[in-house]
């Protein structure tokens, strides 16, 4: 209703730099239930926080993985943000580390069940860690 | 017992970097009540892990303390990684970006919880987030 | 064996409210495995906790979605409860309600996961959330 | 900056019914370290989230305490919407009731821990939960 | 009103061979806020489930502190079950190694931060874990 | 590269003890994405940890199960750690009891999931529960 322009824009921009995706997909994908969570994935999640100029892109995502696996409650969302730390340029060995180190934090099954899905998003990607 | 000296040694370089602390140190804290535990976080958390080449410390610490702020049951670890992310280069600001992303995956109180902390650390730094 | 007539009464009759199933389904269900778990299941939870005078069974349910929600690792009980929910009078709308208020509680990715559980059980049901 | 006047007012308003606080309060409480957060925090989570139409706001603290009961790692914003609940005219014994019915969902520690704040809350208001 | 005596004489044997203390203690640390958690405390907690003769109360408590220290949210239980722990004949040691499992299964912090708590009980108790 | 021949040894001793598979076969599960692991699940996890002579092997995995049917983010470790227990001669009875009394700790549907996971590890053992 009263979003404003910018917000929007600028959230669509990371949102598509991230996930490589465009706002009006998930718009789509979450018409049916929840209309407003769209919104607020972009304008808030996007816009607000991703795009906020004082870290880069990459740390974000080492942040967001680093997160999630110690989570261990958000499969889906660690798969869509290890396709997005591809997408700004995170290599795959980079984020196996990140996957790695916590083991120390949050334990060897976070770490493992983590980098199962890291497998599955490397291997869509046709990319492996270098050694 | 049977520790190799190189396990240890590189896990000594990497506390020191990171939290500014000796081994001895660690070693004296646990000495009464575990001390292999000392054995453990020297040469396998910071020695196995933390010093891995395939990722810089920055990073690492952003991941670290994002996970930390994730998780929320980690306080006093988390006090201990700000201050080590501040030794090895990460700006204040920037661990504010790390801990206000926090609020899209783990929850603004995860996020309020963890900026309360740093704000204490900072303040016996002396240091502030620019704005 | 020395279980109150009272307790298995009100139990049954709360559990058949919520779930719209028998005590007896619940018997049978674990009678191979933990067989106390289904008198605990139907005197304790049902029986004790859920059949209290002082709060209505809407809000209940309102309180257990959001903290299946919240916690993200009871996933067949958040499809238990959010058909619980339905059958005791809550609206498909205020359960989605619900769901996105724990965006700001325990993040994003535990609002989507429970909003994609609440898709598939509205459509079990034959019902919509209202715009 | 471009924060729509109307996010703003709506949560303001809800924040003052909720809490009993002000926007300016909170912007206050958080500008030496995070000022963007005073602002999602009035325009995102009291704004977009808790002044929804579609639920009310006793049904939506009664959500918020038990998640945040769940969780066990979000003790001073418990105790916020604690008094907050009791702002919109919760009841104690409602509020001791939603705690209780946690025991069931996340454990008996979740529920001891978090009558013993909602005790403190209910001391500092000068209320009891009816027996 | 309704509790059948051999659920509450059980209960109350097996909370005063684990805690050392009676049910009318828990009782009157109850009574102002929620009286009907003492009871499920006594009846369903110690009665129904930790007097169950299929597991002796050594590996109960060896379970119980292993949990709570991994869950990293239930300070004070971990402190009273640590007690326990001792008073069924746990040796600190043997506790001490349930705690430093824990660093594989849910990470070092919580191994830290039980192993802290573990300091505190051994000590208020006189005991120290042999080496 | 400077793994010292003891820590392998016994690492590889214990693991076959509980999982009753070899080091080689966690080499080979990892070695496409993150070899190192490998080595700390051997060297670290069974030869530093659960190799420890101050628990027998039953308490360990008693303390395994709980802590993993507590966490409720571990359910493939869950599955290897109930192998592991039968393999160290818990009985199944016991396990179940062990999962049982996380109902108090951390809830029924964490005792829940974890009890539907043990039914498929007794079944693929074809072993039951006594009752």
């Amino acid at each position: 209703m009263n979003i404003p322009t910018k917000r929007r824009e600028i959230g669509e921009l990371t949102l598509s730099r991230i996930t490589g995706g465009t706002g009006s997909a998930v718009v789509d994908s979450l018409k049916d239930i929840a209309p407003d969570l769209a919104e607020w994935v972009i304008d808030f999640s996007y816009g607000d926080v991703m795009s906020r100029p004082g870290l880069d892109l990459r740390s974000r995502q080492f942040a967001t993985v680093a997160a999630l696996t110690a989570m261990g409650t958000a499969v889906p969302q660690l798969r869509v943000h290890l396709h997005g730390a591809l997408n700004v340029g995170c290599e795959p060995s980079e984020l196996v580390e990140v996957i790695l180190q916590m083991a120390v934090f949050s334990g060897f099954p976070s770490t493992i069940n983590a980098l199962n899905i890291a497998r599955e998003v490397f291997k869509e990607r046709g990319v492996t860690p270098a050694a």
